[in-house]
């Protein structure tokens, strides 16, 4: 598939069918996402592949909690018919942990340590557009606490637990959201 | 260009010819920027694209000043070689920056705000894989401080720069880096 057309294509899919991901499927992902660049080419990044159904239902219930505080934190109303049935229905959840350490020169400057996390995020970018063209649709969802997912995923407590990327066909046609003008978010100087 | 192909490709440039990025190849690298995921759709990406011989010397200079401070903290010996003619000789340098406001849930989480960060990435990323599909050879640039930058491009103190992206023809074959084995850095569960 075209780059330019997977870029537009792509959508955040919160309904998934059971079909599992084939395995060479998933190792292009993979791959895809560790060709990202990343500060001093340390590619900060590891992936857990959880297809486990107790694991994602861990999942599920610590993201449920997260929820309910967020909802009383946020007052947003709206927050309260958000359900996550993705976190358990779809067949694979690709966990993304960064490593704080294999973040290049900005461990020493003002505004501390987080060139890594940027690359991680380039990761995610490019599993989800193989993801796309391989026809897997995906969810970068991030509402959860990392203290609990570490506990789940077995993740040391000095890594980053970043994204569970959501994977799997799609159940139904993926909205199209649009986007605003990026010329009026432009300046030329 | 295949989006695979592309993810695989593109590579860091730092050596441009002066020729100038044509409007329409800009304009569809901004584009795709704008497609990236963020939190609710809050798109918190803005662009600055820098042609003007001033400003790309009044970057550069912040950037030697940010490595001179660097060198020192880091005691990193090979920095001192590392030479930053790229944010001049770039024909543009596309900064972007992040809004905080605009980060979603997270601004409620334990760990604070930083997805907006996050699809900033990603919205690079998908900028760096049009360029390559274009024939425009880029740079992911961080290496600055946060508020010289803020200064010399005008943006306000609220506002992130996380990026400066040197953009134009390559000079030269660009270096394959390689990747670690992803496999060895995957766990199923």
């Amino acid at each position: 598939m075209d780059v330019l057309q997977a870029i537009r294509e792509r959508r955040s899919c919160r309904r998934f069918l059971p079909d599992p991901i084939g395995e060479e499927t998933l190792r292009q992902m993979l791959e895809a996402a560790a060709w990202a660049p990343s500060p001093l080419n340390s590619q900060p990044w590891e992936f857990v592949v959880v297809t486990n159904a107790a694991k994602k239902a861990e999942q599920r219930s610590a993201a449920e909690a997260c929820h309910q505080w967020a909802l009383k934190e946020s007052g947003w109303k709206w927050l309260s018919g958000y359900r996550m049935d993705f976190l358990t229905e779809a067949p694979a959840i690709i966990a993304v942990v960064g490593d704080p350490k294999k973040t290049g020169v900005d461990m020493f400057q003002q505004e501390g340590t987080v060139a890594y996390q940027h690359a991680c995020a380039a990761a995610i970018q490019n599993l989800m557009l193989a993801g796309h063209a391989l026809g897997v649709a995906t969810l970068w969802f991030t509402f959860f606490d990392k203290p609990a997912v570490r506990e789940i995923l077995e993740v040391s407590a000095e890594k980053t637990p970043l994204a569970l990327v959501c994977a799997g066909k799609a159940a139904e046609a993926v909205a199209d959201v649009p986007r605003k003008d990026v010329h009026a978010k432009t300046r030329y100087i």
